[in-house]
Order: C-alpha cells, then sequence, then structure tokens
C-alpha cells in the first residue's frame, strides 16, 4: 500500500505542475507564448498518462493490501481508473493533449469574431479523436456514455435525459408564468468600474472565509478553481463593467468549488480517491454557494450594507429588491449569465447536440444550425451570430465532451443537498447571519472528507437517503420564485 | 542529429514547466503552497536530471553526425555537459533541489528578522552538499573551481582573484577621492508612490521596445528574468516608495537579460547552445543596459520629459542633475542598491567568502563575522544587523555558491564590449535619440545570435579582439566618474 501512494503521489506533482501550466495561460502568459505552451502541456500531460497507465502500477495495485476501508475504496478506484485507461494509446492520448490546447487558443481569438470556418477544422479532428476515443474506452449503450463516465462516473445518457426532459417541461412551464408578468426596471443595469468590483468580490471571500494563505483571486475570460497543489486551490473571476452581478456570483460560484477542494483529507492528496467525486458534485458545491446561498434573501440582509458601502451608487435600492434583481428570470444567449432558472436549458441544448456529435448523428459543419434551431426552440430566441450562439462556451474548444450535463447535475444535487440540509438546521437565521462555518462543516462531513471514494449516485444517497431526481429542484424553484415573483407556480 | 535535438527539446520542456513553477513561488504562488512546491519542483527538475544524464542520451551524442559547425558546437558542448552531470547520483541532485527550496523558503522568513540561527542548519547542509558536489563534478586546482565553472565556463577561482584584486585596488582609490568631496543633497530621497514607479517602469520597457507579446513584467521580492518557455521571457521589478531608482534601474537591469534570452536564435531552443554562453555573459548584457546605457547622460536626455510627466516631483532638477544623483557614489550596506563603482566590492567580499567556504576554510557559523569584519576593511562600514549583512542575498539560501563572482564579470565583460562598440556607432547620439535597434543589433550579432556555442573567455575575444581584463572598467570608470564628479581621477 504505502509503495502504491507513493507511486500515485510522484505522479500527481507532474499534474500539479500541469495545473499551474494551465492557470497561468489562462491568466498571465504572453501572448506569443501558447504554442509552445501547448507543447508543454501536451508533453507532460503525456508523460503522466504514461505512468498511471505504467505496467508497475499495474502489479502494485494486484498486489497492494488494504489496510482500511480508505485503502479498499482507494485501490478499487485506482484500478477502475488504471484499467480503462490503459485501453488507451498514449499517442492517441497526446494527439488529443495537443489538438485541444490549438483548438482552445483559436478559439480564443476567432470567438469575439464568431468565426466558426476558422475553428472548424480543428473541432471536426477534436470530435473524431473523441469518438474514437470513446470507442477504446467502451461503453454500454451509446458512444456519448464513454465520455460521460469520464466527469459523472456510471451516469448514463439515457438516464440524463430522462431527467432532463422532466427539468426542461417544469421550466418552459414556469418560464410562460413568468414571462407573463409586468417586467420591472433592473436595479443592476449600469456601469460599476472594475476597482470597486473587484474589492467587493475581495470582500466577500473574505466574508466567505476563503482561505487566501492557500488560494488567491485573479482575472480570466472564463472563472475556473484549480487545483493547482496541496495547500494551492486558485479562482478566477471576471469583471463586467455594465454587470456587477456576473463578477459577484463568478466570485461566490469559483469560491463553492475551491472549498470543495481545500476540505479533501490532506492525506487523500494525490491519489485516486483524493478529488472530487464527480464533476457533477464539485458543481453542486458552487451552484449549492452561488444560488442556494448567495442568491438568497438571507445572505444579502448580510452582505447588503457592505455592498452599498462599497457600491454607493446602489444606495437607492432596499435589499429586497436587490435580492429580487439577482433573481431576475429571463431567456438570454449567454449559459454563465443566466439564471438559475433558464440555466439548466441552455445545459440541455449543449447536452442535446455533443450527443449527437459523439454519436455520430450531427455534422461539425450542422452545429451552429443546430444550435440556433434548439435556442429558438426551447428559448424562442433568434442567436445573431456564433459569439452569442455556439463559440461563447470554452469546452468544446478544449476536447471536453460529456462535461456539459454535469453544470445541470450539479443543480439538481444541489437542490437534494439543500432539503437535507435544512433537516438540520434554520438556514435563513444561519446565512443573514453569516454563520457559514455551520453550513461547511455538514458540506465537509457529508461531501468533502468523502473524496472520490464513492460514485456520485452512491454518495447522494448516502448524504440524503435519496437517488438523485429532480424533484427537489422543482420544489426548490417553485419555492423560491414564487416568493421572488410573488405569483402561484 | 535530429534524434539528437528531440532528446533535448523533450527534456527542455521540463524545463520550462520547472521555470513556470519557479516564477510562479516567486510572483504569485499563496504562502501555504511552499512546502508541496518545493516537492513538485525537486520531482520535475529530478526527472529532467535524470534525462540529461541517462546512457540513451550518451549514445545519441557519441553516434550523432554533426552536418554543420553548429551541430558541431552542440554535440561538443553536449558532451561536455553530459560526462560533467553523469558523475553526479540523482540522489545527490535531488537533495540539492530539496534543501535550497526548503532553505530559501525559510530564510524569506528569517530574513527581516536577521536571523542567521534559523538558517545555518539548513545552510550548513547545503554547504556540505555542495562540497559534496563540487567533488563529484571534480575540478583543477580548488574545490571552488567545480562550483565556478557551471556558472562561467573555463573560469579558474584564482583568475578572478588576480582580476578582481586589481579592481578592488582602483575602487578604493576612486572611492578615497570620491569621499573627501562635499556631500550634496539627493534629488531622489524622497517618497514616489508605487502607482507611478509602475507607470514609470512600464513606459521605459516600452521606450526599450521589450516585447510584452512575448514577456511581462511583474514584482517579486528580488528581481529576477525567468525564461519560462519559447517566446516567454519574463522579468520582476520591486517598488521602493522611498527611492524610485531601485525600480528604475531593476527594471532596466532585467530587461538587458530577457533581451539576450529572446534574442537567441529559435532553432536553438531547448538545445546545450540555446541558452547565453555563461552568468558573466548574461550578466554583461543586464549591466550593459542598467548602467553604460541607462545611467548615461544621453540616456536620461532621452527620458527626461517622461520621467517628470509621470514624476512631476522631480520637476525642479535639470536632467544633469539627475543623471548625477542617479550616479552616486557612496559606501552602503546592499549590494543591489549598490552604485556602479562600490558594487564589485560588494561582490568580492561574497567571493572571498564563499570561495572559503567551499573550500572547507570557513565554517557556516562563522559567517557573519567574516562579513562584517569584510565591510569594515573594504567599505569600512559597520553592519548592523544580518538582514543588512550577510542575509541579504538569495544566492546562498538557494543553494548557489559560485554564482556571485559572475556579478563582477559581467561589468568587466559590458565595459570591454562597450569600448568595442563605440568603435562602431556614436554612442551619445544613438542613445539620446532613443534609436536601440542599433545597439541591439549589435549585441545580437556579436553576442546573442550565438547562444552558448563558445566559452566566454573565446566570446570575449570574438567579439572584441582581446581577453577579459580589468582595463576597459578602469578605463569606462575613470573617464565617466571624472565627468559626474567633475575631478581629476
Amino acid at each position: 500500500m504505502e509503495e502504491l501512494k507513493s507511486y500515485y503521489k510522484r505522479v500527481a506533482k507532474y499534474y500539479s505542475a500541469a495545473a499551474l501550466l494551465y492557470w497561468d495561460m489562462q491568466t498571465y502568459m504572453p501572448k506569443d507564448a501558447g504554442p509552445y505552451r501547448a507543447e508543454v502541456l501536451s508533453e507532460i500531460g503525456t508523460y503522466a498518462f504514461k505512468q498511471i497507465t505504467d505496467d508497475a502500477l499495474g502489479k502494485l495495485l494486484e498486489t497492494a493490501q488494504p489496510q482500511s476501508e480508505i485503502d479498499e475504496k482507494l485501490v478499487y478506484v485506482g484500478k477502475k481508473e488504471y484499467y480503462k485507461y490503459k485501453k488507451v494509446p498514449p499517442e492517441l492520448f497526446q494527439e488529443i493533449m495537443i489538438t485541444s490546447t490549438m483548438l482552445e487558443q483559436k478559439w480564443e481569438i476567432a470567438k469575439p469574431r464568431g468565426d466558426f470556418e476558422e475553428v472548424r477544422p480543428l473541432l471536426e479532428k477534436i470530435v473524431d479523436l473523441s469518438r474514437k476515443y470513446a470507442d477504446i474506452l467502451g461503453y454500454e449503450g451509446e458512444p456519448y456514455n464513454a465520455l460521460l463516465d469520464l466527469y459523472e462516473p456510471g451516469m448514463k445518457a439515457e438516464e440524463v435525459d430522462q431527467i432532463f426532459s422532466k427539468v426542461r417541461d417544469f421550466i418552459v412551464e414556469v418560464l410562460e408564468k413568468i414571462e407573463r408578468l409586468p417586467k420591472s426596471e433592473d436595479p443592476f443595469n449600469r456601469e460599476i468600474g472594475v476597482d470597486k468590483q473587484k474589492e467587493f468580490s475581495n470582500w466577500l471571500l473574505h466574508y466567505l472565509k476563503y482561505d487566501f494563505t492557500k488560494g488567491r483571486l485573479d482575472v480570466s475570460a472564463h472563472p475556473f478553481t484549480n487545483p493547482i497543489g496541496l495547500n494551492d486551490v486558485r479562482i478566477t473571476t471576471r469583471y463586467i463593467v455594465n454587470d456587477i452581478r456576473n463578477s459577484i456570483y463568478s466570485t461566490i460560484h469559483e469560491f463553492g468549488h475551491a472549498l470543495y477542494a481545500l476540505s479533501i483529507p490532506t492525506e487523500f492528496y494525490g491519489l485516486p480517491i483524493g478529488s472530487s467525486a464527480s464533476y457533477g458534485f464539485d458543481e453542486s458545491q458552487s451552484r449549492f454557494w452561488e444560488n442556494v446561498v448567495g442568491r438568497s434573501l438571507a445572505f444579502w440582509k448580510g452582505i447588503y450594507s457592505k455592498f452599498i458601502e462599497i457600491v454607493p451608487e446602489m444606495r437607492g435600492y432596499s435589499v429586497e429588491e436587490l435580492w429580487r434583481a439577482v433573481n431576475r428570470v429571463q431567456r438570454s444567449f449567454i449559459r454563465t449569465e443566466a439564471d438559475e432558472v433558464t440555466y439548466n436549458l441552455h445545459i440541455i441544448i449543449r447536452f442535446e447536440i455533443e450527443r449527437e456529435l459523439i454519436n455520430g448523428e450531427l455534422s461539425v459543419k450542422d452545429v451552429p444550425d443546430k444550435w440556433n434551431e434548439l435556442y429558438k426552440k426551447y428559448l424562442g430566441l433568434d442567436v445573431p451570430n456564433n459569439t452569442l450562439g455556439c463559440m461563447q462556451d470554452p469546452h468544446w474548444f478544449g476536447g471536453n465532451f460529456g462535461y456539459f450535463p454535469t453544470y445541470a447535475l450539479g443543480n439538481l444535487y444541489a437542490a437534494q443537498i439543500f432539503e437535507k440540509l435544512k433537516e438540520e438546521i434554520n438556514f435563513e437565521e444561519v446565512v443573514s447571519a453569516g454563520n457559514f462555518e455551520i453550513i461547511k462543516n455538514f458540506l465537509k462531513e457529508k461531501i468533502h472528507s468523502k473524496g472520490k471514494m464513492y460514485e456520485p449516485s452512491d454518495l447522494i444517497k448516502i448524504v440524503t437517503g435519496k437517488p438523485l431526481s429532480y424533484e427537489s429542484f422543482v420544489r426548490y424553484i417553485k419555492d423560491k420564485y414564487s416568493k421572488v415573483y410573488e405569483i402561484e407556480l
């Protein structure tokens, strides 16, 4: 066991280097350094990949003698991943790495112009490579399941589809009711300088007691959280001058991710059980802090005085008005700016498209049309260009297929966890007092401390006593938005 | 040859990752991430070390068929380094890496308190390890030569000593003449806010046409230049509110290093000939820009109007007054703040101490006393504490012995290169017009384009037609400072 652990911990150091190379690429790297950075990331990623598929590791896994339940889980998860990745030729892995890094850099330049043709050839290549990857990994049902499993172990597209269709029908119904109401003026529709936004984001992180001795807040085009190493989990946000909500909720969202990574037991670090249970579970934590906590009236009661101190131009609005304004529901083009209600529709569209792409039922060249068609169908919107359309998100251009559904699953897990939490604490009281330690302890004990010991379908049962369903989410939205809009939902 | 080049270029990617890990450690890394970062740096450094000492590389070097003079130089330098490092056990290398990273982190905390006892045990360990390292590398004459050779290939301590003693006698003489003059008020002795300093440093880099698409300017406790990858050479500076000279000249100094790294032919990147000729030559470039260019009257004529625009509190001083003020000679405690004349004395003291340490003639515990004794002897100063004394510089605490003399050698190379340059151009005219391309082209053609193809003792002859001597430096100082102080030197 000790040898096995050392092996993993040694390889983890290369992942740590790769994480920093990636973080730097998104934050501080000079422009011309991109192509070489792609090569370095590919080399180190490939080296690490060779290590986690090396025969020596297989032997250690087969001969290890677990001394505890944790050891047993470690060996179980380790074996599962070892035999899965062992099937993948390092050349394919390396080609995926280098193609996706190149594509991501190209996309960054082409996105503002919405120039899909510019990225199409490399996107076609990465879809091809991903399909090859899916075939090699193997799957039950459809090829897409092989990729989905990388992000949400054990989850199947069909199950996702069943849950998503319920969610979609519910949202469409809610949306219709809300859209019938008269529109009010949006108090956040004004310019707030970057300095003030930065000050408030930093204050928020101190208020939430984010540990700055083990992290940082920086700026990137797409906010992200990066566990760079032991005691080093960094987050980024972005400042958009005409909507301070964007930086506020990006910051809180990434805080949720970082809290998870920082709360996994130190002794798990670098081991197969040393990460979050799944991408969906990771997202449940960021969504929980962003929406369930951060968009609650109780939270606004706690931050209101500081907010209007830093942003005095908002002094004319009451706490309830600001709370309503951060919970405005409206059809929009951009996923990351979507409200809690319509957000899942954005995901469902992406899920439908990428599922067809990987299953070979849709060509890359038809993605923009398909995208625009679905936005019309579910959201009633005419997408004016690819910048606001299919080129808005980095995922596909970073070679990540099977990732998107985890965002919506995160929302569902979060709602289900929230119901359980409310059985144990008086949520409004705790949150309005800024007494977050109680919530953190609950999440740590129930979820974070378990690392990746359990598959998400088991973990949600362990935490809430029930399998994943859409029902908690429906109750959560009904309860909250009937108060926000003072209507019957 | 192609296989050999690929081998080196692959390994270079690990050095690139290590360079970023180091840069981040000095600039943005959260405090608690230090111990793990030391482990990651050690792992990646050791892996790269194993690669450059692997039998496979030896075989490639022995069977390579050079197709050009460049190939020949590549194989020559490659073999020299391969057989040198091959003798070193990876365990020793790893121990040096991890000990020095730990010591450096400890030193950073202990330095402000001047607490030598706090760092003494690890410093003793690193001196021991360095002596072991020297024995294994092998040397002619004394053990110190083995380490000096790592920074200044081919150079011997005895030769350094001979040149340094001439320089020392000359400086002591000049210093006495200058010290007899009445002291004038120092116009820079005032607070200038960090924002203004930052603005001016950035302006300077644009004025010098530093390529920001291939680099950055950040802040660190000790300014440094880090070639992180192809098209990625970053510099740092520091802002000290009560002396803007510090940031101005740190910025120009590091610009000189970065220019060198960015001007080495792209096709050399990652190969044994793909770096500067030596640490001394690297320093000759930074010193050349900092002192020969940056502290000239012609340079101040070019920057004066922008300087007083950004720093209007200095408007009362003429360009000549400011030029004199950036060339004030005075005995001081801190090497990095020393003027051009006394600077080499600081180096000579460090050289004497580290030479004795490595040769086993001085114990670590006696370093503070020895330091203070030599500062009294050469500079006439009573060192009040170790913060201003033997703990001021990071080098020894990063395990770098044999490095210090290269700073003074850099000054000597720079003066000799300057004499050559003046034969070809009208320096005053070119510099006051900000016409730096002419100088850059000269340096690129004569020095940068050659990478590490030549040993420094050969390169200085190729560039200037003469072997290294102290004479150009003496002429340079006499000529310049007789104008600065309007006296006979």
